[in-house]
């Protein structure tokens, strides 16, 4: 690996090798898989701008640099087990540093996920790191298991990071204590783990959210050869803010626009999953045992696309009323 | 894995699955390693300007990416087995991107490397690979390895790449013929993957050469808690252009300046690695064995600190006498 001009890696971010039989500072790290198991990898970049405001906080960065990849192994199923993180940064600011390096690592720490390499480079400010998790053979969760007839759940709630989104951006107005609750969950989201193990075996297909409801449904649909109906009732419970169809007037929000924040928002890295309609009490099993809501928002079906419908079954017309281009 | 806005790994970059249990296209690609095998684990992270020209060949800086991570494989004396790859690109240039993906996969499928997946956003133009290779339980080459005595070898040419980035910065005048081989080796650095893994066994350490001779030695020397004596004789037949001392003058180069090409150069992606001075027989097989030419620079002491002697084991005074901030 080639540490580059700073030695940065190893200043601000490296610690004594724990599993890895070579952490940070050979070429290589060298990683010993456990028995039996397979390895689960994902790679993420984040860009300033794009995908974080240029005065972030850097703790808050840090984290969720982390917790985007570590929400890609929840939902494969996958353990925490070590990663490497390479950074281009346009200047060495060792206070920023030092902040993002703590933030990264208490994430880090919490999953007993462990750094095992990096390169760090002068440019406009990038952030990419490459998780690896461990599965036990053939138990990883993917997109393509869903079958026409399951159960269609979401975790924890959706919709905040978009509303703290707007809010940063000036399109919207929040109350404080909204805000700082919604900017919480835009900049340093939980990456459902826990969760994503307990429903190995339980779960039929797994997704993490990152793009938003119905693009990553759209990737279930897709890769399962189904289509799926949703409970507009259901999704409206879904938004941190107490009942988002309750709260809209308070947040100045329509319902439309908070279903709008649910359905499409992005970066709320919960779990959509399927399930058989006979595991609903081994679902409620997994919620319980990794202490995380889930919330049963609908079914999969044997006709492609994506419906919504009301608590009485009716179709849902007008804006959401039709998401064809997944079909 | 985020896709991102252009889906354009899945476009460009995916193919079917080989080894991978899963492949491009879920949250996290799964991956069995072999019986016995450990994961030699590398990431590197290239930035327009700083390790590559904006007007860059996109078939050579796709080769190019690769092939500085498969380098750090090869220090390792692991076999190339799969790959992630996140791209951050200003605007999607398809016929960019297309000779991008040409070069990148021309040298993944010579060494059988699987993409495994990746992660594209928009962005300044940013490159970050994260490689995997196995190598059998406890034969990882490592920079910590090397012993007093141990003799001091060197894959290839040097120096090389220095001279061509010096000419495209027009501060060196190269002959046509030369530039075109120089630039060969800055754009398309050959991986010596093969001569890594023939090493297995027989080097005591080894590293790859990214930054320069001296300084990647020093990284060998501190983490041997060694020094080293370098014989210049040897090192000035190092550079491509047959012996450097010799085509110095048609290249309007001092011999000094060859040789600092050659000691500091950089980019060269070769091998330099330390084996006891009883396996010279096996070094030369594993040079055979892997078409690869070695040569034999000096040898690791108990003293610390970094020397240079001639032929005659006379130290070298002068600018490249002191080392000793390796020591």
């Amino acid at each position: 690996m080639a540490l580059g001009e700073f030695g940065l890696i190893e200043r601000f971010f490296k610690r004594p090798a724990r599993r890895a039989v070579v952490g940070v500072g050979d070429d290589c790290a060298v990683w010993q898989p456990g028995a039996g198991m397979q390895l689960a990898i994902s790679t993420d970049m984040l860009v300033e701008g794009r995908h974080f405001f240029p005065d972030v906080d850097p703790f808050s960065l840090g984290h969720k640099a982390l917790a985007v990849n570590l929400s890609d192994l929840a939902a494969c199923g996958a353990t925490p087990a070590a990663f490497t993180l390479a950074l281009a940064l346009p200047t060495v600011d060792e206070a920023w540093l030092a902040e993002f390096a703590r933030g990264l690592l208490t994430l880090a720490d919490a999953h007993a996920c462990e750094l095992i390499g990096g390169d760090t480079t002068q440019g406009p400010l990038n952030l990419c790191i490459t998780v690896l998790g461990e599965v036990p053979a053939g138990l990883a969760l993917l997109r393509s298991g869903a079958k026409a007839g399951d159960e269609v759940y979401v975790s924890g709630t959706l919709g905040d990071a978009r509303l703290a989104l707007l809010a940063l951006q000036g399109q919207l107005r929040l109350p404080d204590n909204a805000l700082a609750l919604a900017r919480q969950r835009l900049e340093q989201p939980t990456p459902r783990v826990a969760l994503g193990l307990a429903l190995r075996g339980v779960a039929s297909s797994a997704i993490d959210l990152s793009d938003g409801l119905v693009g990553d449904l759209g990737h279930i649909l897709k890769a399962s050869g189904c289509g799926a109906t949703l409970n507009t009732q259901a999704l409206s419970q879904l938004m941190l803010m107490g009942s988002s169809a309750s709260a809209a007037p308070t947040l100045a929000l329509s319902s439309d626009q908070a279903l709008t924040a649910v359905l499409n928002g992005g970066d709320d890295y919960e779990l959509l999953f399927t399930a058989p309609a006979t595991s609903r009490e081994a679902v409620m099993q997994a919620a319980l045992k990794s202490a995380t809501r889930v919330t049963r928002i609908g079914q999969m079906d044997a006709q492609h696309g994506l419906r919504l419908v009301d608590a009485q079954g009716k179709p849902v017309t007008g804006e959401f009323a039709s998401f064809n281009h997944f079909a």
